[in-house]
């Protein structure tokens, strides 16, 4: 038992103030050919940092950028193993925010079926929750997340000192992961995190509370076929905005955690509607979201436009809109099923009445 | 246990005279969408057969032919997917050959991070071989399988009937996997086999054994990790030579069986010549090849181009060549390491002495 370490099912995941030298120390790179994956941006801003710490490799650099997480950026990452005639005993490095670590998860994944990936998450985003749970995947015409894998990583560094290179709205997206983990399994966090009025500034711990929550749900349902849907908490309505902001508006998109934070309003708020959550709670988590996420402007017109997105959720079943939704603050209820008229509701309902503090 | 079906590791095999009906009486596809994949082969000659058997469906055809095995042929896979709104719920049937099989298990495997496929194989290479074991994937500039994952089907129909819709060109070239696996790994059925002096014209046990021998290797080693790459042999110098006649001669390529017989003749000579499989069992194996297979032409200059070929295997470590060699008829050696100079004295001698009868 590490103390800067948390144990997941066949891989460790690096954490606290030394987490990279942690890794860099333990991990086995002999006789490894090694490939780093960064985007235009941890480029500039992050790889410098690992200067000291890499065995000998290959720099590969992608375009950064949700509209770059496509098949054919994928093409360049296996074109670039092949290049350098990669064996399955290699290993990829993904260091980067969560587009990079679901790109160079999945390239990684069905490389020659398969090769080794270490996640050295850069953002908040991507230590809170793409780094762990074994999603990986890439955009398909517009649709999130279409075509990928499930596949764990051989380790993931959890190291805060990147998150000083992260622009404030960077950070505070991320943390709509973090505030989800304590919405579904959590109400004593989630009052130490309400109370906080703000973004923390010590993230150590909280990252590494959050990783905790992400793993309990995903080791316990690594397919999603049960108890893992509750980490779609606010992504049923969060991806339908994100998809229409990316189709639509692509130069002045949502970022992933702006949209589930409004995603989480509306399927609270969907919650009260149904009965579940009290009106209490849901205050509490209106009042949370808007004095750190500002509302996102929709004309009345895109409200059937992004409810049609909802449509095409992974976790939909027979064409029929399946969303979390909770109970309570700490509980959650799974496959409830939505219509196209309740997800408008909800939107109409953001639109007109999430609070301006 | 039913005499009609192999039971593998989460999943039926049907196997008999009536595999189809068998079943298409037996698998459950209420509430499920399902997409019908055929190439432009098996859309004509094959399709019809399952007729009065489909479930409601939409049929999707792909160009046929290794040379479409190419991921902008998956991309036309996902869009028909995500466009019908398929779930995760839902079912691919990939009726066709090994190229059908690879591609749509592959692209089943990555849809929304998977859905079930069904392998219907039509052609006996992929009876015998690609429709168990888990492998799929697609081609990258030129590379076989470069781009994939191990990812089981829902269900494999071996029906021997689609046999008589193939060329004997075909049938001759997916009998050699089915010799392969008795040279790996039971003699008496070699000799069976090599006694029928030519290929047989009853296929159903033929294909119900080598599928066993195929399975026992499999699910003993899903990953290919150990025993599995027995599997590959005649693989080594096979694979090298079909890449570099697809590369090379697109027209008039080789097929995947008729390079595999040719990659076991050299595989067999390097045996005997390493000083593992005695003279009279190699003559044995190079009689019974050449009954069947007439010798590929190569020129002297094109040797070199393909042993380099031989260095891009997935197997190999650390950019050296590793072959799997036969000890003996029915046992084999693993992870033996081979020189490029090694490799091109085999195709010399392929080259200058395989027998013509």
């Amino acid at each position: 038992m590490h103390r800067d370490r948390l144990q997941a099912d066949g891989y460790s995941i690096f954490k606290g103030l030394n987490a990279l030298e942690s890794f860099f120390e333990t991990f086995q790179f002999e006789g490894k050919q090694v490939l780093v994956l960064t985007d235009t941006n941890t480029s500039t801003h992050c790889y410098h940092k690992l200067a000291t710490f890499l065995p000998k490799h290959i720099h590969h650099t992608i375009a950064d950028g949700e509209a770059n997480k496509y098949l054919r950026t994928c093409e360049t990452v296996w074109n670039a193993l092949s290049e350098a005639h990669f064996s399955r005993q290699d290993i990829v490095i993904n260091l980067g925010g969560g587009m990079v670590c679901d790109l160079g998860g999945f390239s990684a994944s069905c490389y020659k079926r398969g090769i080794d990936f270490v996640h050295i998450p850069t953002s908040l985003l991507a230590m809170a929750d793409a780094s762990v749970g074994g999603k990986t995947g890439v955009n398909l015409q517009g649709f999130k997340n279409q075509v990928g894998a499930f596949s764990n990583p051989a380790a993931v560094v959890l190291d805060a000192r990147f998150l000083n290179t992260l622009p404030s709205r960077e950070l505070r997206s991320g943390y709509a992961e973090v505030l989800k983990h304590a919405l579904i399994a959590d109400k004593q966090r989630w009052e130490h995190l309400s109370a906080l009025n703000g973004i923390p500034s010590e993230w150590s711990e909280i990252i590494a509370d959050a990783v905790a929550t992400k793993l309990y749900f995903t080791e316990n349902d690594p397919k999603e076929k049960g108890i893992r849907k509750a980490l779609n908490f606010g992504h049923t309505i969060g991806h339908a905005l994100e998809s229409h902001f990316l189709d639509h508006h692509p130069e002045a998109h949502a970022l992933h955690g702006e949209a589930v934070a409004a995603g989480m309003w509306c399927e609270a708020w969907l919650s009260k509607e149904a009965g579940l959550l009290n009106l209490m709670e849901f205050e509490s988590i209106s009042n949370c979201l808007a004095k750190i996420y500002p509302k996102i402007n929709l004309s009345e017109p895109e409200v059937p436009a992004i409810a049609n997105w909802a449509k095409q959720d992974k976790k939909n079943a027979a064409n029929e809109i399946r969303c979390v939704l909770l109970n309570a603050i700490g509980d959650f209820v799974m496959d409830h099923p939505l219509s196209i008229a309740q997800v408008q509701a909800a939107l109409q309902q953001y639109r007109l009445h999430y609070p301006s503090i």
